[in-house]
């Protein structure tokens, strides 16, 4: 059976990195599903390109409760949006405790840091954001040298036009 | 003033290579419209994903006849839409006479050899497609060692994943 995504889409959102992560995925023969976080309607994201979601977010858990991987794509309106939100933050640590990948790119980390996601482990984020992860709660082991890190089960990444 | 650029959007084209170039050129301060071939509904892409273009291709005209470049995404299916269409053909050919930029990416470029559009001139294409426009009609001087190739205001180029 193929591994299974859930990339979760909120206006303000990096189109960029949601459609290369989406795109990518799929070539490689993941079934990826694209949900809106507030619903199904297209969503205006960090340059104004409008990306209508598979399904609303409310829908794709209801199908399947969880997936191999979470991924939030960056942008620093959408990623506000994940860090506000009490839905991502019940699934994030859900999918974290089965040792499920949960992947954050670029300013989406800082949604890891607002729902206690990946505590103690190495991670990276945009550089601006540096403060509110390496300076937040969580004891994280912030890295610069690299573009992607990896520690466990939980993958941040740094910039998608670097 | 900012420059302008119309990126037309078809059925089946390759959505990493619309979004990236949209986005890029926003963050560059070009004045991008993202407009749909066929109409201003929401488009699906080569990959399943759905992108809503800024307005229809008829519209983008008659407000502006004109812009500094037009470029066509790539995708098999993209690319032959884009390649069927007379508007298409008559906007790149007004578009070449002028010397504004005429760009195709990936497989796009097939449609520029549907359209006699850049004759003559150095090119080059997603290799798969390289005996469309090669052996296609219009003396094309083949490029295979570059991924972007620009003789004058035509600019072509290979693949957007490789």
């Amino acid at each position: 059976m193929s591994k299974s995504a859930l990339v979760i889409l909120a206006q303000g959102a990096e189109e960029m990195e949601t459609v290369i992560t989406v795109d990518m995925l799929r070539r490689g023969g993941v079934e990826v599903t694209m949900a809106g976080l507030d619903g199904s309607a297209p969503v205006l994201c960090s340059r104004q390109v409008t990306l209508v979601p598979d399904k609303s977010l409310a829908d794709a858990l209801a199908e399947k409760p969880q997936y191999d991987a979470v991924i939030l794509p960056g942008g620093l309106e959408g990623s506000d949006r994940l860090s506000k939100s009490e839905v991502v933050g019940t699934l994030l640590k859900e999918h974290e405790k089965s040792g499920k990948i949960v992947a954050a790119i670029c300013a989406a980390p800082t949604a890891f840091v607002a729902h206690g996601i990946g505590q103690g482990k190495r991670v990276t984020s945009y550089p601006t954001t540096k403060d509110k992860v390496a300076g937040g709660p969580g004891d994280y082991k912030y890295v610069e040298g690299e573009r992607v890190v990896t520690d466990g089960n939980v993958v941040t990444s740094r910039v998608s036009t670097g």
